[in-house]
Formats: C-alpha cells, structure tokens, sequence
C-alpha cells in the first residue's frame, strides 16, 4: 500500500474516537465529553499554558502527545480515574495491545515515532511526558468545578482522593499543582466535593 | 489579573466550542460534529499528513492553527460551506469581532500571538496556512464520503461545486489536491454525490 494510502486508513480510524465517551460530564451541554474533544482541549492548554512547562519541555511534541493519547481507547474504551487497581491492570494490557493495532497502520517510520511518543506519555519519563499528563489530569477537575460537582458527586469521590492524584500534577508543573489544590479547596467549599 | 488567572479563563471558555455543531455529520455516530473534535481530527490529520506539506513548513504552527481556527464559531456558530456570499460576509464581520473578544482574554502576548496566527489562517498568506486550509476544507468531504453523502445530499450538493472548493486544498497541498479529486470521483460513482 502507497503511504498516503495508509495514512488516510489511519485518519479514518482514529475518527472513531468522537464516539468514545468518558466519565466526564459536561457542565451545561448535559452530555459526556468525549475523547476527542477531550484531547482538543488538552492541546488548547497547552498553547494557553505553556509558559508554566518545565525548562526545556518541547511544545511541538507536548502537543502531538496529548493529541494522540487516548486513541487506545478507540479499542480499550475509558477508565474512570478512580477505577480499582485491577481494573486499572487490565486496562493496561487492553491499551498496549490497541497501541500495537492502530500506531501499524501508518507507514513503519511513522507508526514508530508515535507509539515511542505514546510509550514515553505513558510511562512519564520525560518533562515533556510529566507536562503533557500533567494536563491531562488536570482537565477533568476544571470540568468538575464546572459542571457542579460532575463525577466527584456520581462516584462519591472525597477531596483526599483527589489530592492524591494532584501529586502527578505538581510533578509536571509546580504552578498547576498549586493550581490544582486551589480546586480542590474551592470545590470542598463549595460543597461539590466531600471533605 | 495575574496571568495565570488570564489563561485560566480562556480554557475555560474555550471549553463551549464542544457545544458548537457542524453541518457534518458523523458517519456511524448519527449525530453531527461538533467543532472542538473536529479540530482535532483537522490535527491529526496534520500529524499523519505532514509529509505533503509545503517545503519549509512550521508543523508545530499549522498544529496550532488548526487547533484554534474555530474559536470564533463560540460567538459566531459555523456556516455551512455552500452559504451564499451574503451570509458569508456577514459571518466573516461576525467571527472577527469574535476573535477580537476571544483572544483577549489571554494575557495580551499571547493573544497577540494567537489572533496574528488566526488571521494568518483566515487570509491563507503562507505555506503554513495554505496546507492548514487544505486540510480543514479536505477532512470534511471524507466525513461525508463515510456517511453515504452526508452534506452533499442534504443540500443537494453538485460535483461541480466540490471540485471548485477543491483548488485551494490544490493550492496548500499538490498530492492532498489529487486525494481531495479521487474522492470526489469515488462519491459520483457510489451515487451519493450529483454528478
């Protein structure tokens, strides 16, 4: 196959993913967010955030990480953050064989780079890796405070379980951590989220 | 207002073009595209297709652009493709001043920045604008290719007219140009495209 041929099988494909919806609710629309918009509006902070990425931190592959993170879910569907740890091992192994499928059909070279992009997002051994995931957590507690509570309230989750997860976020940019715990305290007094 | 707080507010707001829908629709899905997950597939598409872009393109500039040309349908709504030059010219009067709200609220570098690389696009006055024209005005004639015709029939859309929208993904991108001709071919012989 030509490779404009196995890239445009590829765009195809990962279109699927605007019909993978997370926990996520949208405050206002009334309707889960999906994986695509998602991942948009990941890329969207980085651009607006992106003085707060640590030194050194390449933009361009920030970028390109956080808009290609999830595609895994177009075969292993979401997991709810808070899912066990079991769950969360499973899921593992469901994302790493999706990986194996979708990153092989673009042609060899490019299907290389990307899965080695995704490795690298997944197992956050890099700055640009800790900042990318770093937004991605982040997200979901914006859309939260937005949406009165959103998968907080459903899920029962308490502030101290949320803090934990804060913990990545200050790794990959001490001013979004902060950010984050300002969340946390303004969701608790707000009685969206269970001390 | 601290900066932080500047940048903040645009994700926040930025966040309603999940609400903004297109004319396309979503083939498999049975629900029309919104305009935050068409933007990221217009990026994803930037990202397997980089290969036909101009020489000397900036991928990590017509990331961006793609990323954020959009935003003026959260004030102005998206206009179908096929409008009349009435409707066009005020929708062009309409997401300028929308641009001129939107941007701003990001600390005043930033959305100088941002505004110059939305206007960039919009005039279409570089390479790296050329080939993100191209590939925005290409990903939505595959969406209606996967869904039987999609727009095309709706409207009542002629092949004559495709190929006229055709020369500028000719103009930003030769081999995409070509693709953009097949799949026009490929929608007359299936009979959901008007000869």
């Amino acid at each position: 196959m030509v490779r404009l041929d196995r890239q445009m099988a590829f765009v195809t494909e990962v279109g699927k993913l605007k019909g993978v919806d997370r926990q996520t609710m949208l405050g206002g629309l009334g309707r889960r967010e999906n994986s695509a918009e998602h991942s948009w509006h990941l890329a969207m902070m980085v651009l607006a955030l992106a003085e707060h990425a640590p030194p050194g931190a390449d933009l361009g592959r920030v970028l390109a990480m956080v808009l290609i993170h999830d595609l895994v879910e177009i075969d292993a569907g979401d997991l709810f953050l808070y899912a066990d740890e079991e769950q969360q091992r499973r899921q593992e192994v469901a994302e790493r064989s999706a990986a194996d499928r979708i990153f092989a059909i673009l042609p060899a070279d490019q299907g290389t780079t990307l899965r080695a992009m995704w490795d690298e997002f997944t197992e956050r051994r890099t700055p640009d890796a800790r900042f990318a995931r770093a937004i991605d957590r982040l997200q979901p507690m914006l859309e939260n405070l937005a949406a009165d509570g959103g998968t907080w309230r459903r899920h029962g989750i308490a502030a101290g379980q949320v803090l934990a997860k804060v913990r990545l976020i200050e790794e990959g940019s001490p001013a979004l951590g902060e950010l984050a715990r300002k969340v946390v305290t303004e969701a608790v007094a707000g009685g969206i989220l269970a001390p």
